[in-house]
């Protein structure tokens, strides 16, 4: 399925491009008043072959959660069964990714996709092929191993456990878009899952990790000092390949980020936008730009995260964010609300009028 | 009526913001992951009186139209008609703010307070007594006279002209709020409107007009050229008192820059935020700052204008944009694509489970 996936992502439409870019010039309006929409515009009218592109309408979140082996290290203040708590709240529709999705009309789909104690509830099995049920949350079942192990001590993940997770979010992304979504949001939730998404974006940018790592939700000066130590560590031991991106998820990533690596793949081989939330997304937008270069022309990059490794990885990726309020707080809310941002993006090329239609003079 | 509602204006309510920071510290999420979103939800407290404040909802886009004498001065390559041409524009629904607005729920009401040339229909009056009527944009017809004198020859504006404008915002903003609106966004349209911003956020500043004044809506060097040294001698040639806002704005500004001040100025007194657009927005907000220092409470600063002098603005009012895009447009089409963060801000005060609440731990 990674294969064929990969096999299906085609380069951008110029043609389309090359409309879009025409457009705008006749909308009534001074030419590139409008600043980063309009290339924004331009970029989706290229993944979609079609000028204007469909409205990105409606929006799907996917909260992919797991769990971390690192998280025997201290790397975090947090106790590790927040992260099946969370889902909990999620499914329940009391977290932040929750009121922002209701207010942007976008579904919120949880995939446990390595969650390592007790969900808190039954869960309710897959219901992915389910099409997405308005303001209810729904739970998929897809645990490929209850939390990685500690990638300070082994491999995170065996190669074949990194490849059922980005297989997984293949899958979601199918059956999402299957559903009717016309555009995709990345989730996280796992306590503990900034240190991987730093070890990711080390080994994808080549850097040390004191320039990736960031405090996550909330760490004191010697447990960042303990993470970045942790990090480097493991760099040096599985010395991953970056030219070998599966090698690399499996060595020091996560669960999640390689579902949501695998989620980007699905989205950008059915020429549909993906809207990146913060650093654990870009980590995993390194892993699929670098098993499929052309899956950068579906990312849309939502906001910059205030983890010093999501700049680093969107420097990389040579996406723009188009929010920038300091948030950190994962789920999808960053990309939530850089939502409206792209919709009217697109909404401008639908709706506008023409100087010619309005009868409007130019200078 | 503009020295009652300046006396209407109350410094923020300390206890409501005392009680927003602590909710927001038990909200299921990380203190401060929320960055940006976390201020302005204390800040809107402090104006509303109350925690959680209301949700700014329905949200109203007040455009107010006006022409300048110094268009004679070949400050800007589009011709003068266009400002009564893309009024036609907005009330047929086809200019990008029409866009925004339908995307983002919001009415729109376009004030002529001083056009200079025919509408090109029959205007239908003063309907500001009624209420948003949907998807259908109104026209507010209170032109104080037809254009601003040319402020490089003489005032822009006799002093009760200028008091007229700021009224006539006033006006608005107590009709709309009347009718319900929970937000206010300024919106503005005048062919050669940022020479007088940059004349206002200049003298207001005090600073050199070279670093308030930008290329407007794409002029080229000579014409930029030729738009500083306006500016620099008409501030010479007036030499604005700031401790006089409204001689101000009578010397250098224009009709929608007086009356977008009184807009804010009727927004705060009626504790209702005052989300502001870009270049011309922040200028009136100088000039309601200047006569009620406790109006910069209401304001909500949209998104950073490509023009320089918004920057130098908004740090002389203390306000960080939501959207920073590059946009340079006006009409409220950044005020309108930051509406979406100001709402999720004040929900997430709302419906966003405590940890208590959620079962979920703390670290």
């Amino acid at each position: 399925m990674l294969e064929t996936t990969i096999a299906a992502i085609r380069p951008p439409d110029e043609s389309a491009m090359a409309a879009a870019r025409e457009l705008q010039g006749r909308l009534t309006k001074p030419a590139g008043s409008l600043g980063a929409l309009e290339e924004l515009s331009v970029r989706l009218a290229g993944l979609a072959g079609h000028c204007p592109p469909p409205l990105p309408e409606p929006a799907a979140v996917a909260i992919f959660a797991g769990d971390h082996g690192v998280h025997a290290q201290g790397v975090t203040p947090w106790p590790q069964e927040v992260t099946a708590q969370m889902i909990g709240n999620f499914l329940a529709g009391g977290a932040v990714v929750n009121a922002f999705a209701r207010q942007a009309g976008a579904s919120v789909t949880v995939v446990d996709v390595g969650v390592a104690t007790p969900l808190p509830f039954a869960a309710p099995g897959d219901q992915a092929a389910h099409p997405p049920a308005g303001d209810v949350p729904r739970l998929v079942a897809a645990n490929v191993r209850p939390g990685t192990r500690d990638l300070a001590v082994t491999a995170a993940l065996t190669r074949d456990e990194a490849r059922a997770a980005v297989e997984t979010g293949i899958r979601v992304a199918g059956e999402l878009i299957d559903a009717g979504a016309g555009i995709l949001l990345t989730g996280d939730m796992g306590i503990g899952n900034t240190t991987p998404a730093a070890a990711l974006i080390a080994a994808f940018a080549g850097i040390d990790p004191a320039g990736t790592t960031g405090r996550g939700t909330g760490v004191d000066d010697p447990t960042y000092a303990r993470k970045v130590a942790v990090v480097r560590a493991a760099l040096t031991r599985h010395a991953p390949d970056p030219a070998d991106p599966l090698g690399v998820l499996a060595a020091v990533g996560g669960l999640e980020h390689a579902a949501l690596a695998g989620l980007i793949l699905g989205a950008a081989a059915r020429r549909t936008p993906v809207l990146l939330d913060g650093v654990i997304a870009v980590s995993a937008a390194l892993a699929a730009a670098a098993l499929a270069p052309h899956a950068v022309g579906a990312m849309v990059a939502g906001h910059r995260s205030a983890e010093p490794g999501a700049t680093v990885a969107l420097r990389r990726l040579g996406l723009e964010p188009l929010i920038d309020l300091g948030l950190r707080l994962g789920e999808g809310t960053g990309a939530l609300l850089a939502l409206p941002v792209v919709t009217g993006a697109v909404r401008v090329l639908h709706e506008v009028a023409t100087f010619d239609s309005a009868g409007v003079a130019e200078k």
